[in-house]
């Protein structure tokens, strides 16, 4: 199989062609019913996680076993030491070994390497450079799958895509309103990074809602607009959860870290605490048109969402969690499916 | 498949009505012989591991792969985070996720979810509740596995149940000698209160010995002793190990935590450091009725059991071991299997 | 299947006879090509680390995997405890379990079991003595494949023979030159000490060259020194690394740990920061008769060897690591295989 350099990996997906992911939605849609327990024969794939995971790592395993593929795992935790990202560098510290070198000796045991990153979190100009997914990419001679980087989550986005889909039918035009809500500890923001840009390029109309220190990072924001202008559709900001919310459809809740306490979590846990009306309520909800809650998980209950809205009809939640492994399964038939 | 819920799940032996039991203990016979490759085909069980484990990790995974599933390892130490176990709580302290939300989530991932969760060890009186593994067979759908919880191991129960009828035939009026040795750490009390009451249930004699501040939980006596009533068997407790070995046919040892301490390991240990006679020997087994010796391991050799004993005709520790996986193989095809 | 005992595990390649070691080279070649996915179909391997490992994990996984067997992995800082290897002592420390009674149990749950001790790491005179790995081989009922003990990696070596016929044919008489150079942390010697031997058994030249603090274990050099004596094969050593280099065919770079300093890394690393002379470079390599490198990896870039080796035409440090996949599926395939 001779996949295009562009097509080859899953770094983010903005990165593929709208048809390569609509042809992906669409099998994500008759995997859903259909068993396909040889597309993977004889396949194994790499996971590689830097970081803890629940869900990115049951509904990956799963998706490779149903279709009769081989999972193998590698945990930062207790199988790996600390690879070297920086090109042409004297690795005199404290990694013993380089990601071009274990790249292409995994190569050469695998046929995809999925990978989730461990960012530094030290300083956001230096984490939103996502400098360890692009070295993995770079060197690996089989695709590389992004299991979340410090800016992209685009197998998230493949399944919030999916639901949105199901739930909403053809998205253009569409409103969704991506909300920050309050909770204890930061999240990612790259969940929200990779929704709001497929979102838009399919038309939707965004609006955003979060304090006023909590600001997507500028060149995401950038060229969120770009795409918004491409595809027709609206992005708009709102420093009040009650103005975003009014018609949506649906309503994406996540508590991304601020930009201005980065690196630093004492001073972001301050910011924090003064915010915990930021949180999805059945009346805030009320708010919209038929609206229904998604989150990427995990949820704190009655702190972020009450247990109300997500044990009644709006939510979404285990809908967009069962489409991961649904959307999984498609994105691995066509990177390597025969 | 639809499973009675009471019958769909396995977080203790006394949920399951006795000839459900017997079916397995009957298969688990015949699947030592008898391989059934494509038992579990195209089937996923999820195994979540919030403490450490050996035999039955390892017993488990073969389990699963003898009958052509897969095993989806998730563990507490690498993997997972802590969860929140209280309905209706406020989850604004350490636990980012509910069980709620991680059992209907990997219920629509995997066909079973095997789990050993982690007691806080702060106070019996909490732990004694089970309120994790319970959680999750409240909010899964699909069968809960108890791979071993604070109060229960019903696993570890059913290959004692098979060992025990392979080495005495039927059980009604054989007498089991329970009885505590020491050991310079204490092992869960789990394995002896499931083993009680289904040898009880089975009408065996039961002779239980141990130091006096070392007696069982009081909910699980009077459980044992309705059961004995029921069965019409008996339950007898010495303070001195000579004489609950008088004439037994079986000897089962092993080292639980005493109540009085519990969450206090230093006052632990130094209760513990005046019992080191606790242990047993060729001489003390000489006073059964060619006794064997049963321990659910991991041993402490020449501490708990000495050398003599352990690598003599008396041990039936491997045959055990063993056992878990031809039962836990028989179990899986019972509760899943095709 | 019965195999004989010496034949059974492969704790050294200095065990087994040539003609089988030579068998299992030329399964190796076939293996490359052929796939053979039944070859193991029923099988379970246990993988035991007690260390982290990268290319041996995945590596035998996807060797196990490609054959249809199932790998069972147990990682010693999330599954395992300390296992005792001594014999008869009384087991009132740290470890709860003896090997003996660990390697009985899996024996009864997995077809052969794959270890990767953890040396103490305090006195070489201690280390070794290789006790844990032996202690394995001596109680499990299966076979037991060392993945690297303190004293000997039989697995690279195997794959660095596969490598060294692949690149030069027969290899009696021809030159190889064993180079210490420099790293800011000691690796292991055990895959030079199972190379030198392997080399020496198959009648090549060797050159050691080393710092003189970095001798070799004198009981690995004098049986270094009787296998060349037995096949015609010669074993020189210096204190300068162009010396060695002077015609060899290949060179094998490794940064062995000091014996004069081991168990004491303040002082290695002192010793180790003067000696940053000690690297391979392209006009060192340019000494050689159409020099190329080998490295087992991890290796350190531009610290042990520069950026220009290792991305130029020297190099077979991928072809090494992939044939770390062959000759695992070809010695598994010779173990286990039907």
């Amino acid at each position: 199989m001779s996949l295009e350099p562009a097509r080859k990996h899953l770094v983010r997906l903005s990165d593929w062609p709208q048809e390569d992911l609509d042809r992906v939605l669409a099998l994500s849609r008759t995997l859903r019913q259909e068993a396909r327990p040889g597309a993977l024969a004889s396949k194994s794939i790499g996971l590689l996680f830097f970081r803890r995971s629940l869900r990115t790592r049951a509904s990956f395993e799963v998706a490779i076993g149903k279709l009769g593929g081989q999972p193998v795992n590698l945990t930062g935790m207790s199988d790996l030491w600390e690879l070297e990202d920086r090109e042409g560098s004297i690795m005199d510290g404290r990694a013993p070994e380089h990601i071009q070198d274990a790249a292409a000796v995994l190569s050469s045991y695998v046929d995809a390497l999925a990978i989730r990153p461990a960012p530094a979190g030290r300083t956001w100009d230096i984490d939103r450079k996502d400098e360890t997914i692009k070295s993995w990419a770079r060197h690996a001679r089989v695709p590389v799958i992004n299991m979340e980087s410090a800016l992209w989550h685009p197998l998230q986005a493949l399944a919030d895509l999916l639901t949105l889909e199901e739930e909403l039918g053809k998205l253009q035009g569409k409103k969704l309103s991506i909300v920050w809500v309050h909770s204890p500890m930061a999240a990612s923001a790259s969940v929200v990074h990779s929704l709001l840009l497929s979102a838009l390029r399919k038309g939707m109309h965004v609006s955003l809602a979060h304090p006023p220190s909590y600001a997507l990072d500028p060149g995401v924001l950038d060229e969120a607009r770009q795409r918004a202008e491409e595809s027709g559709a609206s992005l708009q900001t709102f420093n009040k959860l009650e103005d975003a919310i009014d018609d949506a459809q649906v309503v994406y809740a996540r508590s991304w870290m601020s930009l201005e306490s980065y690196g630093n979590p004492t001073l972001d846990a301050s910011h924090r605490s003064r915010l915990t009306d930021w949180k999805m309520t059945e009346k805030l909800l009320a708010r919209g048109s038929e609206c229904k809650l998604m989150h990427a998980m995990p949820v704190r209950r009655n702190v972020e969402v009450t247990d109300e809205v997500l044990d009644g009809p709006r939510s979404l939640l285990y809908r967009q969690a069962e489409n991961r492994l649904h959307s999984q399964k498609a994105l691995l038939v066509d990177l390597l499916g025969s």
